[in-house]
């Protein structure tokens, strides 16, 4: 087994990948930049060493993360998600320096990461995917062509892109041509590389992903779907586990099609097949995610598995632990990603100081923070304070504690996301278990909540105490 | 439904039926004293009503929350644990004022309460007790021929006891009598009846309970066992569901048992059969408890199922949601008391101000604590702060899983139980589920932890960071 992993990450999946280090015997090194020196996972892990003042750099050097890791005696890296977890070098630098990269091989994360590259190999698997072009565009003429061909509207997607950048929907000749540089330009910007390519755009669909993992031994098994429709201007903010939206045969359909796609391209460790399921039931891949997900804490809470400890141990070379006939799933769980921002004003990012913070609790409730009373949320990262997950063994009981557990929360000196989930919780379409990605944009009265209700509810309490405690 | 619950209780069991009223929409109405004003079930519930400056009268007074409950218009009466729980006089008190009583009727309680009574009702049932007086002992005498006729060891007990208390072990009769008055004397102070009784002693039996459900529609099943055997002088420290200890077969034999024994004194709600297994595999029942109990969590996350939800459903007229091949288990759990107290000081409490505190999370992680950063722990209730859940899927697992969140919790200004717990997790006997109720009392080297071993991490670490801030 591994004796030490340093953490190429920061905030709660580094503390996620701490606690498994910690489950498993095995020694945790975090780095954080100086912005970082009060973080949770400077506090948590074994070991912590600065990479410096620039808040970002530090945590995109590959060459000083793999640095580091040698000279610190760490025989394997953690990437974590975002930063370097999808970035090949990172992967390729360990395997050079005799480092074990806890993640798919480099080949695999550049063959995934190149969006036409993917499609490719899934259509040659067998794998739906949505009528598009052959491969990248090479001008807007051939875009404008080829958009003619497949039908409006399309999408415009980077070939790089991913995790909702570089992406624009085009409902007509004229936004395409208004669209097309300004992709290119955000891509280059973003990710390095100008190439685009365009896809049918399927009208509001759901968003099922697969959750799947491989070992070195040829197993290759799936931990069932999520269900992550509930997503603003592309972004995940609820996500359910299994999707309450789909039936056994679709279930059973989707699931093993994510593992052909993913034994097709040789996957090993944790991996997502993403797909779209349009009305008419049809699923189309998407992409394929080359790293634990923000949203993996639903899955192991319905099947038991602790995905980033499997992680570590594929990687270290063991077989799974289990059969696919030996994963089962129990109840449904839902997890809210508690974000620093302000949903009445535009979703504007809230950082600042935590002034006080109770994590909720009771049954059926996890907590993956990265925050604490007295915390500082620093403005130069991502706005997630912390994920509440929640589970029950039936639909209607999930939803009911997702509220509980929402209003058990004590977080102060932030705005956050909190309120607008509480109110998705109530809306009729959410509770019987019908969404699309088009329920937020078409449900703006969601935003109209009172701010105020809080308040009030404890100025009664306060006022029905006082009564009694003067008449009793 | 019911619409409004007066819970007659303080602290974590206080906040955990809030939890569970508002996951059904029902308000709560939380009492308190003024030492309490500041506690987290005052600030979680939807009213609260102080109850006077005297610690412990307004828990104890029936008259008093039987009218508050009556003038503030709740409809029902939750009693949780301890205080009046297991007192006939509540649960009949609130069926003259028309409320409901959230626990089976005032004759179960009283019945089962009495220690003489339940043995006899169990021997009728043909459920197996401990060889011991007929009932209770007339004097000094009749207890020495008695303990002469089935042998010493025996347990002297307060037929009225429970919680531990009331309770002596005699090796001879120069023991018995010097304990004879002591024990009815303390009886008498502590549950206001002079009546003892005499059992054999089992000696160092493993303490396994089971938990019951029954509604008022003739259904009563079984949730499982509970193993219970890491106690000290007979509080329970450590909780595990289900026993390790168990093979399937016995594990089917005492949850039929226990059902067996709920059934025939007519129960309802949620209970607890508790039985002593010795040696030799035979299980004797020792107790009924009638109310819900602190270690009910551990049912709750291997099952599924909410109790406390299931106690409201069903004293609101329910019938039970599920038969007993609908209850499945899985994994495992077990509960840490974090208690207010200093092992190495003989376990004297640590009231006092908690000055930081962090609940642990992360995955098969729950925590039901009423405390937080800045409480300060009033020194009239008992020491227990918060209770920490583990669950995993095996047993080598849920071990791990529980050492890592006990390294997770940040609790600092009262000494706590926790570095006792992370020796016992440690231990050889723990780590390969074999242990008895004498185990913690046979390895006294438990309590020799070292309270420096965090320190020296910490400042390792911070060496660490400095040397590498310095080099990179």
């Amino acid at each position: 087994m591994l004796r030490k992993i340093l953490i190429a990450n920061r905030g709660e999946i580094a503390v996620r990948v701490i606690r498994a280090c910690a489950e498993m015997g095995i020694r945790s090194a975090a780095i954080y930049s100086d912005a970082d020196r009060h973080s949770l996972h400077v506090k948590k892990a074994d070991e912590a060493y600065c990479l410096g003042s620039d808040p970002l750099a530090g945590y995109l050097n590959v060459h000083n993360i793999v640095n580091l890791a040698v000279a610190t005696g760490c025989d394997a890296v953690h990437p974590g998600y975002g930063f370097l977890s999808e970035n090949p070098e990172l992967a390729r630098a360990c395997v050079r320096r005799g480092l074990t990269f806890i993640g798919p091989t480099a080949e695999v994360i550049a063959r995934m990461g190149d969006k036409t590259e993917a499609r490719l190999a899934m259509q040659k698997a067998g794998v739906p995917v949505t009528p598009g072009s052959p491969g990248n565009l090479e001008n807007l003429d051939a875009a404008l062509r080829c958009a003619e061909e497949i039908g409006y509207p399309v999408m415009l997607k980077a070939t790089s892109g991913g995790g909702g950048r570089g992406i624009r929907r085009c409902d007509d000749p004229q936004a395409l041509r208004n669209n097309f540089e300004r992709v290119i330009s955000e891509a280059t910007k973003a990710f390095g590389r100008a190439e685009v390519f365009l896809e049918r755009c399927v009208v509001n669909p759901r968003h099922i992903e697969v959750q799947i993992l491989g070992d070195h031994h040829g197993n290759c098994v799936h931990l069932f779907e999520r269900d992550c429709s509930i997503q603003r201007r592309n972004q995940k903010l609820i996500e359910i586990a299994p999707s309450p939206q789909l039936d056994e045969a679709q279930r059973q359909y989707v699931n093993g099609l994510a593992v052909l796609a993913a034994r097709a391209v040789g996957y090993t460790n944790a991996g997502t097949v993403e797909f779209l399921l349009d009305d008419d039931g049809r699923f189309y891949f998407m992409e394929m995610n080359t790293r634990i997900q923000v949203e993996h804490t639903i899955t192991e809470t319905i099947t038991g598995v602790d995905l980033v400890e499997e992680q570590i141990r594929v990687a270290a070379g063991f077989p799974l632990r289990f059969k696919q006939h030996e994963i089962a799933r129990r109840g449904y769980a839902i997890q809210f990603r508690v974000n620093a921002e302000d949903p009445k004003n535009n979703f504007l990012p809230s950082f600042g100081r935590i002034s006080r913070y109770y994590a909720p609790g009771g049954p059926g409730v996890r907590t993956d923070g990265a925050i604490y009373t007295g915390y500082t949320v620093p403005p130069h990262y991502d706005s997630m304070l912390a994920k509440v997950i929640v589970w029950a063994l039936n639909w209607d009981d999930v939803v009911n504690r997702g509220h509980r557990a929402l209003r058990d929360i004590g977080l102060y000196g932030v705005k956050t996301t909190i309120p607008f989930y509480q109110e998705i919780l109530r809306h009729p379409d959410f509770r019987s278990g019908h969404f699309n990605t088009g329920f937020l944009e078409s449900h703006p009265e969601l935003l109209n909540y009172s701010t105020k209700r809080r308040r009030e509810d404890i100025a009664a309490a306060l006022a029905a105490a006082v009564a009694a405690h003067a008449g009793l």
